[in-house]
């Protein structure tokens, strides 16, 4: 009788802290680039911005009405209103008018600059004038007596020159670029977006929609990762389908100028393991982790790798584990994923050799297993309903209703 | 003595509500247009989805290893290893193999189709064959009997054919789509994105970083509403700056082809209105509310316009209020802006005859004015902060510590 081999000892798991610090040191320092303010949108500011500009620029007019000089209207009711001569027209955008003298008034627009020696704006609707005539009168009656500095906005009341407006790390939305450009900035220094590479590997896949061969499936990977880049503020530049082919596998990569590749599958325990023996370079391990426990990482040529496995729920956990911080480092954002502390909603059972990341969703502030198989790594159309991942330690094989949990926020907030 | 002309009657200020249902009228039923799945990303899905498919499609391993028959493993043990010929090799990808055979093994990776006769596959780790070699061994040595069924997906056991997989109305994120295309869509009946054109309004208005004149100031509202409309899911398809030129406002606005024109500035009280009268098919009145009283909606040609008040801080309370419940309706999501119910973190003023909307930020679950100035229209500087809108009633002239008040959350969620 012939010898029986061995059992092959299995290599023992890595601990999720060191894959993620394997997959966050092939983050560079991200470049700091200039560009035009309006093209900034969704980009994340790379230095502090401090106003170059006083908010407002100049002293101005708040309402639509007359500029007058204090003592001249002290005794304006709506029985007993003051008449003035109206010495002149300040349309928004004109340049500081000439002085009002004392005894007349000005008509002014807001924010027109306010006539050096007026102390006040009285509103059109205090006085005889029709809005929305195009003519100024050549006289007004004031039917009441302003506060000083009533209607008018002073130069710099908001913002002085010097003042801080925006840190840097800030994703610039629409505030922030308005901001941005009131305080006197036209170009801003930002970090350039990640351009992703995502690759999704697999003889056995095909396109959505597609008349599947024997033994085939459609391509899910492709698109969930498309997404999960989107959301996470980068941009997928290049997309692939390879199939079990390691020597096609490296030369679409080789052929890409980008930030980082994403890849699925191909990385776990098979005969056919194209990304394994495509990219010989990585880093593979099995992190101690349920799903997703085969991982790779590290850089081909230049560019980082990040090798994820095959299953769309280890996909989607890997991802929000792993990817997500990466390219949040990318952007020149924080890296810690979104924890909150929540109560588990349901029972279920967590291999205690491993953390599990269980799918949930929210049920009134708990957090409930998404699927009644829990946290299989197949279950695809499940994933809409995930909004979080319930971190379940090692150690624990069992979760029953009530344990406080960390729940890792992938979609909205806890509801 | 001239007789004094009598002070203009302000027209009675219309409702919130009313001017909502103005706005709202605007919204036509949204298009259904079928799109290639890999282009919906972030469109909203307009009929609810079905599975085509079953998933899994067809009854496939979900490990690497080996599919055997349990009545020829029944007794193996690591001690007591049984031994068993290889018949074949089935990747992922490959048609259905032959029928296992009694007393045969067959290679299988995850994913590959199940061969008639096999009720489990045991795991690579649980026999004498190494993983990641290409090719399969003559026999194998089985280290454990397996349970029925053991790493093996059922077809359909996630979902049958004509289950329900995504309802109508959702956002169509990265796991959405990879739903459908597992479930065997390749076109998706969805909302195409409502098209956005912005008009800020002015002669005062100079670009970004601009050097200037006398009397100007850089336009925010451009940026600001570019950032707002992106944020909104909908896409700035054309933008412009216009002077206190109503024809040629006029001109910009129908050589359009957009879904929505925005507008800020130009319809209040003042001279030159240009927004007033360079549209005066629009309806223009005074809302009950601070900031943002002025507001103006109707259509022009075809298009649907509202029209916005010019202070940056009343565009955006005008943008949450009005044009973002618009946009969702565009794009055929539920137009109720998200509500929720906090204390106040401080003490402020307010009109009491008009509805307030204080702009806050979140302070231990409370809501803080962003700015010691308040609600004043014009402290741009300061919208980088805000993540809320307290929403004060009218008949309220003050809020107090603790006093309970709807927050309508503009950015993030509650913390």
């Amino acid at each position: 009788m012939e010898p029986v081999r061995s059992r092959p000892v299995e290599t023992a798991p890595v601990e999720i802290a060191d894959h993620r610090r394997l997959v966050m040191s092939l983050a560079p320092e991200p470049a700091v680039v200039e560009m035009p303010l309006e093209r900034c949108l969704g980009l994340v500011s790379a230095r502090p911005l401090t106003a170059r500009l006083a908010v407002p620029p100049f002293t101005n007019s708040a309402m639509d009405g007359f500029a007058v000089r204090l003592e001249d209207v002290r005794d304006a009711t709506p029985g007993h209103p003051v008449r003035l001569p109206v010495a002149g027209d300040i349309p928004a955008g004109s340049p500081a008018a000439e002085p009002l003298e004392a005894g007349t008034a000005m008509r002014i627009m807001t924010g027109a600059p306010m006539p050096v020696g007026a102390d006040a704006v009285v509103k059109v609707e205090q006085t005889d004038h029709a809005p929305g005539i195009t003519s100024p009168p050549a006289e007004v009656a004031i039917f009441e007596a302003p506060e000083p500095g009533a209607n008018v906005r002073r130069c710099g009341e908001d913002l002085q020159i010097g003042d801080p407006v925006l840190e840097a790390g800030r994703v610039l939305d629409g505030p922030c670029l308005a901001a941005a450009a009131s305080v006197g900035h036209g170009l801003l220094a930002v970090r350039p977006t990640p351009r992703i590479g995502v690759i999704s590997t697999g003889s056995e896949l095909s396109g959505a929609g597609q008349e599947l061969a024997a033994g085939s499936i459609p391509d899910s990977n492709g698109v969930l990762l498309a997404g999960l880049v989107a959301d996470a503020g980068a941009v997928v530049t290049e997309q692939a389908r390879v199939p079990d082919d390691p020597a096609r596998l490296r030369e679409v990569i080789t052929g890409w100028d980008v930030d980082l590749v994403i890849t699925a599958g191909g990385i776990s325990a098979g005969a056919y393991e194209v990304v394994r023996q495509g990219l010989p370079e990585l880093t593979f391990h099995k992190v101690a982790q349920q799903p997703g426990g085969p991982q790779g990482a590290g850089v081909v040529g230049a560019t980082p790798v990040i090798a994820l496995p095959g299953n769309p729920v280890s996909v989607y956990v890997s991802f929000h584990v792993y990817a997500r911080p990466l390219i949040a480092a990318l952007r020149g954002l924080a890296a810690e994923p979104p924890m909150v502390r929540a109560g588990a909603g349901a029972a279920w059972r967590s291999p205690a050799a491993k953390t599990q990341f269980m799918p949930v969703r929210w049920e009134d502030g708990t957090a409930v297993p998404v699927h009644r198989l829990g946290s299989k790594s197949h279950l695809v159309a499940s994933l809409p309903l995930v909004e979080g991942l319930a971190v379940v330690p090692a150690g624990v094989d069992a979760v029953a209703p009530g344990d406080a949990l960390d729940v890792l926020v992938t979609r909205g907030g806890i509801q």
